[in-house]
């Protein structure tokens, strides 16, 4: 496999790279430098102490009023008691036998925030000490001793097995917080529906590699699989099959669940006024007729944005979506609105000519998802859009954040969008559709989304960057490995000091071995290159 | 999706795909246009026949010795009830209640042939029979009624369940052979290892595709994960680890066993004398010492093809292959020999001048391998080469069956090959090592094997392909969606007759109504496109 030198060829200077390799023989892997992805500060040691499951334990720093009432923490503690020692339970298998052999970690909050959720303001900021005998986790919020990639997850990153089954982890102080405060992953659940059972692997996986997004593309054209309380017939209509291929209230809270114990927010997306036929099948009269020689063809388009009944629709439906997810974001989509459908209608002519939109239908897009804006507004949500939207609209103070999707120079929409004063998410350089080898991890880790012209002040507009994995060839039998580790690449760029990352040959070794932490704790990550894990994948 | 239509676009008018909708339309997939790959000739009804788990049961011809007797179709029946009947075990669940819902599949043989092994001229003929009450199933040789693709693995395509959940069976007459006899699948364990169950699992779903043939790549330069009863130190030193990441004689056996109940040869590649880095650990003097500036360098190069050590090296390892894998063809590899660390070393040399070689060194590749096709025949082994033998080779008549593998034009190496008399197995267009959707079914579709100007004779030398999954990106965390479905299109191609089978329109529906049988099996197939299966993959 030929691996490139990064973008940024003087991060990776020969004696650098011979200097990190001194450093990979005489510690071997098993140290902070095979944490995924790299934290920002680390002070490694060969000193090494031995961890036994039944000494271990977890516990509060004695003044904090979090002991024995944050169940967020207490779930972690049993889920990552598991990971770290395969085979163990936590409560069960810890026995605290002898004073000498006791292992602490020991967690203190800065502020107790037990009961929320995790939101985009949430400080994921740590720090972490390994010593003889214990170790202490630091952390602002609960979220940051958390948080899809946190605390936890990196001290379950520095522990390993000798050859003989032994538990070790080495001396370690760690200063950790991520570069960007959004780090996503969005899943379609639209071309293909996805078992429950696929997108809780897919939240274990992502916190695994500290995203703290799931960016949920519930509907689109081929199907709604979201069960609407207030519009069964979305569902029982417009999802492949109005039982066994939808996503029940109870389904969607238990993804919620899931992702806030990890640290992971939920961002419900729902896309209009196009990618909405499945819309149609269930809601009457809310597409556009499509007209052929002066009479409906019998075909529909885009949402109908000329109709009143349209808004009160879309009010119903995002006051439930408003209240369903606890996020205080909303995507509303807005991407590739194909304007003939429109443009065939007589009746939207129509409007056209009385709005004074003259032939521009660009203005009727932007038109409707103003409104559709404002409706989100008034449900005291923030509300992100893909590009288009910004790039068709002229009066764009209204926007918040924006989504930058397309393909080609994705900087130089960054820039505009940020010039003007606007949030940025880049997707662009992370969709994942394509599977590899051509599309393989390096290509997605040789990115920088502030390299473009900017003040400190435009650039600190870029929020984040997300992973996108459209459906049209995915579903739960090809997610993990089209997703893993690939999408780990993408995550280590949006953690890391892109200045200690910016190296692919660097990187290699290192992701070799978090993909195989990926396998050992049931992730079907596929292979980079040729090697070997010492825990393969086993199939069914 | 764009579907472009075949590479012989008569057979593919928009006429005849109307009135195959028409006919999907009026029976439903369901019927035996939905059998993969196709049969040659189908002759259907809309007559079904409801069949149920109680009162279905597999039966032997009377007249037929085979009672009682073939454990090859009795493992059959009870793995093809469960298929059938999805939760239900045959003899547990069979009943017979009543005497007018009885249905009854019985078979006949016309050879009994119980006890061997499939092999290369095994007919696979079968005609099957559905009726009221009874289908029956009459093949040439056990083999025929089995092997991979044939009459039961047929009979299970044609049943379905209705949205309640009852099973039916049109009425259905099929009479069906091979388009090739040779339709194989390579499996690469040594750039990646394949735990034995994902093997076994490839053996499922080879079966249900029709594929007879697995091609097992056991051993390369990565490693070398055959533990041979007279050379441990090959695997105890080469493997990627001596315990967990190798084939014990009794993994082999199991493979072998399990390969045969579904009518599936087993043909082993010990390639050489490249990619044989791996050997060279647990077997010294074997590997070419490559030289710099006059001196060992401490790298290796090819088996050295000078010392007489090799070759009985070399013959006392396939005799133990010969007597280890039962199938009359062992492959002997012989591509993409470096020559450089021959060329650097000067006993090599040496022998080259003293051979009379001057400084063509295909010549001393071409002694090598006509020394290693001797030992094999002497073992009564027919050996198959890859092309770069042939195509090297100045003296042909010893070699037997070349597999062409090179990109370019592959037909014009086929019909070179041909010209010479010898057989040809074909690779070229199915290495599946790339994924899609660029590569996707389509294209291993748009393949036709025989499309080059020769002699009947000369075609009926193409024994059949070879769909190729190098393991370089692939091992048991994506073999699966990797393989499957697209492997099945190369499958209906080797299978069927191409003119029923040269439109991918057509083919299209068929195929992704196959890839929800495979799900429904518990085989991990990635989507075609955007839709939905029945019952999806439900992820573990």
């Amino acid at each position: 496999m030929k691996v490139m030198c990064s973008v940024n060829p003087g991060h990776c200077t020969l004696i650098k790279y011979i200097f990190l390799l001194l450093i990979i023989i005489h510690l071997g892997l098993n140290t902070a430098e095979s944490v995924w992805p790299l934290p920002q500060i680390v002070i490694p040691s060969p000193e090494r102490y031995q961890l036994k499951p039944q000494s271990f334990s977890f516990g509060y720093r004695r003044n904090l009023d979090t002991k024995h009432s944050c169940s967020v923490l207490d779930a972690a503690f049993k889920r990552y008691f598991s990971i770290l020692f395969p085979g163990y339970t936590y409560g069960n298998d810890t026995l605290q036998l002898s004073e000498n052999e006791v292992f602490t970690l020991t967690i203190s909050l800065d502020h107790h925030d037990c009961q929320g959720y995790p939101n985009q303001d949430s400080s994921e900021r740590y720090k972490l000490s390994v010593f003889a005998g214990q170790a202490s986790l630091n952390a602002e919020t609960v979220w940051g001793s958390l948080r899809a990639s946190t605390g936890l997850e990196t001290f379950s990153q520095l522990v390993y097995q000798d050859d003989f089954g032994s538990y070790y982890v080495n001396k370690t102080e760690i200063e950790d917080y991520p570069q960007f405060n959004y780090r996503g992953i969005l899943l379609d659940t639209s071309r293909h529906y996805l078992p429950v059972q696929a997108i809780l692997k897919t939240l274990d996986a992502m916190a695994y590699s500290k995203f703290n997004v799931f960016h949920w593309h519930l509907v689109d054209d081929p199907s709604f699989p979201y069960q609407s309380q207030k519009f069964p017939d979305l569902s029982n209509k417009g999802a492949f099959h109005p039982v066994t291929h939808i996503y029940t209230q109870s389904d969607v809270r238990r993804v919620i669940s899931y992702a806030r114990m990890r640290g992971i927010r939920v961002l419900p997306e729902f896309d209009s006024p196009g990618h909405t036929k499945s819309w149609g099948k269930g809601q009457s009269e809310l597409l556009t007729s499509c007209y052929r020689g002066g009479t409906p063809s019998g075909t529909f388009g885009p949402v109908n944005p000329t109709l009143p009944s349209t808004y009160q629709f879309m009010a119903s439906l995002l006051k439930e979506v408003a209240s369903v997810f606890p996020d205080p974001y909303i995507h509303l989509g807005g991407d590739e609105v194909d304007f003939s459908c429109w443009r065939s209608n007589p009746y939207i002519r129509a409007f056209m000519r009385k709005m004074g939109f003259g032939l521009d239908f660009s203005k009727l897009e932007a038109f409707y998802i103003e409104k559709i804006v404002n409706i989100t507004s008034v449900l005291r949500k923030t509300s992100i859009v893909w590009q288009d939207v910004f790039d068709y609209h002229e009066r764009r103070k209204f926007l918040s954040v924006v989504e930058v999707w397309k393909q080609g120079c994705y900087l130089c929409e960054v820039r505009r969008v940020v010039k003007a004063g606007l949030r940025v998410i880049l997707a662009s350089p992370w969709y994942l559709d394509q599977p590899g080898p051509t599309h393989n991890w390096a290509r997605y880790y040789n990115v920088w989304p502030l390299a473009f012209k900017g003040t400190e002040k435009q650039k600190s507009l870029v929020i984040g960057g997300e992973v996108c994995l459209w459906g049209e060839y995915v579903d739960a039998t090809n997610l993990s490995p089209r997703l893993w580790p690939r999408a780990s690449a993408a995550a280590e760029r949006l953690w890391s000091n892109e200045r200690q990352t910016s190296c692919v040959e660097r990187a290699f070794p290192r992701l070799q071995e978090f993909r195989c932490k990926l396998l050992r704790r049931g992730i079907q990550a596929e292979p980079l290159y040729v090697g070997h894990c010492k825990h393969e994948y086993q199939s069914g």
